[in-house]
């Protein structure tokens, strides 16, 4: 098969890190080109936009979009205007219109499309799926507790109106759940602790059901120091699975299992490859919906101010 | 043809007001059995539920739902599983999730289902849908303020967590701006008054935009007592026109026009009516996945507390 050539939008820190070591690794993706206002990308041609990437650059067939999601949602379109294959980082847009929108644009642009929810592809996940097959599900509870200060230094925009707040690290549990479900998460209440000079929740506590029988809980912690943990337990009748470590690490009643040697970003990519080969696309919006809903349906309580 | 069986879920306010008397004035429906817990409703043979109104009420081809939105999905699910076609009030759920389950649902068991948008049938809503036509849109300005304490006597729920507050009015001007745009429409930041005692704003000021070029801002005050205004204004290259009164009263470049003498329920019915002949289903959720966006990015501002 002949590669999947790929542009780049966007070369921070979630770039460097993830996507650029996960695509070099890949046998289906060759990285062609990056669009990029900040650092270069050593070892391809760099732009200063995505409209002169697709204008000057090397032929591409597939953007991947690691831009913040503000102002991303037209960038994507322009990709899709071009007719290219979109991978779109998370969260995949500031708003719900905008997501909502862009799904009918990837469909009506006949390409392949991802929302990029990297937290399915932990390899402890896929555990989970096999484990939970045929077993009665009863209920799940996720703990999602961290230290903004150290994962989030100066990250101002997290606070800020439009900004998650906690739900920032916490839709990646919610992105997990969500995949583990058959049916679709409602939240029926929430309790978000906002901070007295901020937008966001740097706490939050979800009471959710999926289907009639399941309830969810999320107990969600962004100032969190000691025993910062992200972890799901999922009650069955017939046991207790627990992810650990945002999904790396998985136990069932207590005993260690192994999981796959896969990182999330190369797993991620693999799926994407197969999309595009298969002419699909994966488009999944409840993990921003759910959080959006939480804003609409939750009770807010001003809390002491944040002070990095 | 065979008039078209009707039962309605929840007697209150807005089905006696509104509900029973347009379905009484239509020639397509005939209301054959009423579910209610309060005041019976004369005329037809009353039940406690839905379900013993299933059960053991005389057969009914369609549902219409005036309960209150929170619990609303589980009876509308109920409907479904009957084989009934559904017409539910507004909003239509009590968060986005239960209402894009709620479409896939209605899609799935093959019945008409309708998002009851009433103002959307206001008399110079047809008018504002026919001048628009090829004309150039650039700004639409919403202005919804109206006294809280006149119109919504004794409604805590209005401002408790999951409660509207001001986009309990405000939500009928989205449904008519939402019906004239070609384009869907985005909230690109809003200023929410939250009384410091309530959960709900009690004011919004949303800026948004629909495709690149149509600028569209609202302006809602739920605590307005002198010069109360439901009005939309559509400033096109070729002239202004306004809609006042919730779209009862249309005038274009300020010359008053003549509407249809036919009143919002009646002509929501007779759609509902359409729909089931033709085995269509008219479920928009915009109007509320852009209240959902305002709560989502928009900045919170604490202001007086609220009493009645």
């Amino acid at each position: 098969m002949h590669p999947i050539r790929l542009g780049l939008v966007g070369y921070g820190k979630i770039a460097q890190d993830q996507h650029v070591p996960a695509i070099h690794a890949s046998d289906r993706f060759e990285l062609v080109a990056v669009a990029t206002l900040g650092q270069r990308c050593p070892g391809v041609p760099n732009f200063s936009s995505l409209a002169e990437l697709l204008a000057e650059g090397p032929a591409v067939d597939a953007i991947a979009f690691c831009t913040p999601p503000q102002g991303r949602f037209a960038l994507v379109e322009q990709a899709l205007k071009a007719g290219k294959h979109v991978l779109v980082e998370k969260p995949p847009c500031s708003t719900l219109g905008e997501a909502l929108a862009l799904i009918d644009e990837v469909n009506a642009a006949g390409v392949s499309g991802l929302f990029a929810w990297h937290s399915r592809f932990a390899p402890g996940v896929r555990n989970a799926v096999q484990w939970l097959e045929g077993k009665t599900l009863k209920q799940v509870r996720i703990d999602w507790k961290e230290q903004v200060r150290k994962w989030h230094p100066g990250q101002a925009w997290i606070w800020q109106a439009g900004g998650l707040g906690v739900f920032d690290p916490g839709i990646n549990a919610l992105s997990i759940v969500t995949e583990l479900l058959p049916r679709a998460l409602f939240v029926e209440s929430a309790n978000l602790s906002v901070p007295s000079n901020c937008q966001s929740p740097i706490a939050a506590s979800l009471q959710m059901r999926s289907g009639e029988n399941v309830q969810v809980v999320a107990e969600l912690d962004f100032d969190h120091s000691v025993n910062e943990q992200w972890s799901i337990e999922l009650h069955c009748d017939e046991g207790v699975m627990r992810l650990d470590a945002g999904g790396a690490q998985v136990s069932i009643d207590g005993v260690a299992q192994s999981v796959s040697e896969e990182g999330e970003y190369p797993a991620m990519y693999g799926h994407f490859a197969r999309l595009i080969d298969a002419g699909k696309s994966d488009l999944d919006l409840q993990p921003l919906r759910i959080v959006a809903d939480s804003f609409f349906v939750g009770s807010k309580e001003t809390v002491a101010a944040f002070y990095e």
